[in-house]
């Protein structure tokens, strides 16, 4: 009886885990490298059930994704090509999860570029902004991900109603500190800037029509300064104790996802719980 | 002697006038139509000295832009050719600015576009918004007044010392209410909303840059709803009293350029002074 008793907590405890951590199916997209990645990772860990949906541009030549998706069980991890500049990649991805899941509880929009050698660099003075950077920033970190939330939309009404324990599905845009136009105190970096900031007001836009008519709550979050491929260039000025690891942001970042009230809609939130002034 | 001096008083006012009321160069960015054509009204209106240059992107076919040519002063207005979607026709008029004029002492970017024709249309809902919208508003809307920004900055550095009485050059760039994020109650919109509100980021980021060297000062103005083409499709349900002409808009937003301070740099003002949350 007694042993009988501690194996039902012990299932309980499992229960309350695995509900408040991560059933359901994930679609992590950007999850290549860095963030995203290890946003997978994560998920995977919580929960022996969940399932995750992790798309990249070119899954053939993401070893550590494909990795991950070998040390779990067969149909835990779905890697899919998703490249946010081809839409029509986004509509096949969306397909196959559909034929696949029917449906989605959690989309992490984690793909952003800040510098890529020889095409686009954090300007430091607008005699440098140039109108491609401009544009392929907006393309990639604004459309991008709008495009993505546009066609997961049907996916994304059918879930969040039973294995997540949150009641709604959920959309986490990944933003940066720097597109908070009020706290723009330092100038520079226009491209990235300004496409977070374009980023924050399309997501706000979705939210309102979500809240209006779906289950579907929407969110942006700030993961800290990061150490991964998108900071390393510019890290030099980072004192240490500000450069989190991976680990920590997305521990930090899955709590806040865990905690979302749909209250929250449209809200934007640094790694720490706090809200970001636009 | 009383004529004398009723002649003098006449002519301190007149100096007044001039020096409070837009002396010196000004240069109006999408002259042809709307708020843009009414502000190069105005300004000629107010002094007889100032000088207006006029952009557009068809001077041939801008027929009451040039007939305001017409009627005033040889000099007065200059017309010159510039579309915000082709770079190479913004270094042309900076150049000839720079010829011509030498340098400017206020700078109003009033291009904007929300609707054309089967080509963009404000979005009711995400499932209608289209990457090509998305990026066809932002070249205008955001990109175009920026790279204009870019190329009158040498001219803008040296004016907004003398005849203005202003002791700094102004960039007003036109935004939008609807580009606040806080604001965004309603949705919809994207393309247009996304691109003004980039716009308001990448206005704040060109602003401090110019705090810090120059003595250049930047805002963004709300003008109203304003009945001008841009609005005409979508008036059905704005209240009489709030579609306001050009030309009472225009005299609030002339009446903010003239009262603005050093230290307004990087705000977003209404119509009526309030400043805009972003
Ligand atoms: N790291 C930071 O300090 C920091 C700070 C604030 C905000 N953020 C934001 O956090 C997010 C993740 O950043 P991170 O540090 O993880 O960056 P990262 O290590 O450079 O990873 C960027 C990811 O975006 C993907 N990506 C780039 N272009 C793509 C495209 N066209 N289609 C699909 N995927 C594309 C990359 O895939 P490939 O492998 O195919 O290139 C990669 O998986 C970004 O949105 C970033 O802006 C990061
Ligand atoms: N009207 C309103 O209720 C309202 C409300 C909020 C904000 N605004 C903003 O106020 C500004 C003026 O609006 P409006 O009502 O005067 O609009 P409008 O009457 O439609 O005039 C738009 C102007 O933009 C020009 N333009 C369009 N594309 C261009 C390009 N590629 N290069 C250069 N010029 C281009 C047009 O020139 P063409 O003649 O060559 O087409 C025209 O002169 C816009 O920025 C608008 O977003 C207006």
């Amino acid at each position: 009886m007694r042993g009988g008793g501690a194996a039902m907590a012990r299932l309980a405890v499992a229960a309350r885990a695995f509900s408040s951590a991560g059933g359901g199916v994930a679609m992590v997209q950007g999850a290549s490298r860095g963030i995203g990645l290890e946003f997978v990772r994560q998920l995977l860990r919580r929960s022996d059930q969940g399932r995750v949906v992790a798309t990249c541009r070119a899954p053939g030549s993401a070893a550590e994704l494909q990795k991950l998706k070998e040390e779990h069980a067969p149909g835990r991890v779905t890697v899919l090509p998703l490249d946010v500049t081809d839409e029509t990649t986004i509509e096949a991805a969306a397909a196959s999860i559909q034929e696949t899941h029917g449906s989605l509880d959690l989309l992490i929009n984690s793909t952003g570029i800040l510098s890529i050698p020889n095409v686009i660099q954090p300007e430091t003075t607008l005699s440098k902004v140039q109108k491609s950077s401009l544009l392929l920033a907006y393309e990639v970190n604004a459309v991008g991900p709008i495009l993505v939330i546009k066609h997961m939309w049907p996916l994304l009404k059918i879930g969040g109603r039973s294995d997540t324990g949150r009641g709604f599905s959920l959309v986490a845009n990944m933003s940066a500190r720097v597109s908070s136009i009020g706290d723009n105190g330092l100038g520079g970096w226009h491209s990235y800037r300004a496409s977070k900031t374009a980023l924050n007001q399309l997501t706000k836009t979705v939210s309102v029509e979500f809240g209006r008519k779906d289950n579907i709550t929407c969110i942006l979050l700030h993961p800290g300064t990061v150490d991964s491929d998108l900071s390393r260039p510019f890290q030099r000025n980072v004192p240490k104790d500000k450069l989190f690891t991976r680990e920590f942001s997305v521990q930090k970042l899955l709590s806040i996802i865990d905690s979302v009230k749909k209250s929250d809609n449209g809200k934007f939130f640094a790694w720490d719980g706090q809200e970001i002034p636009w």
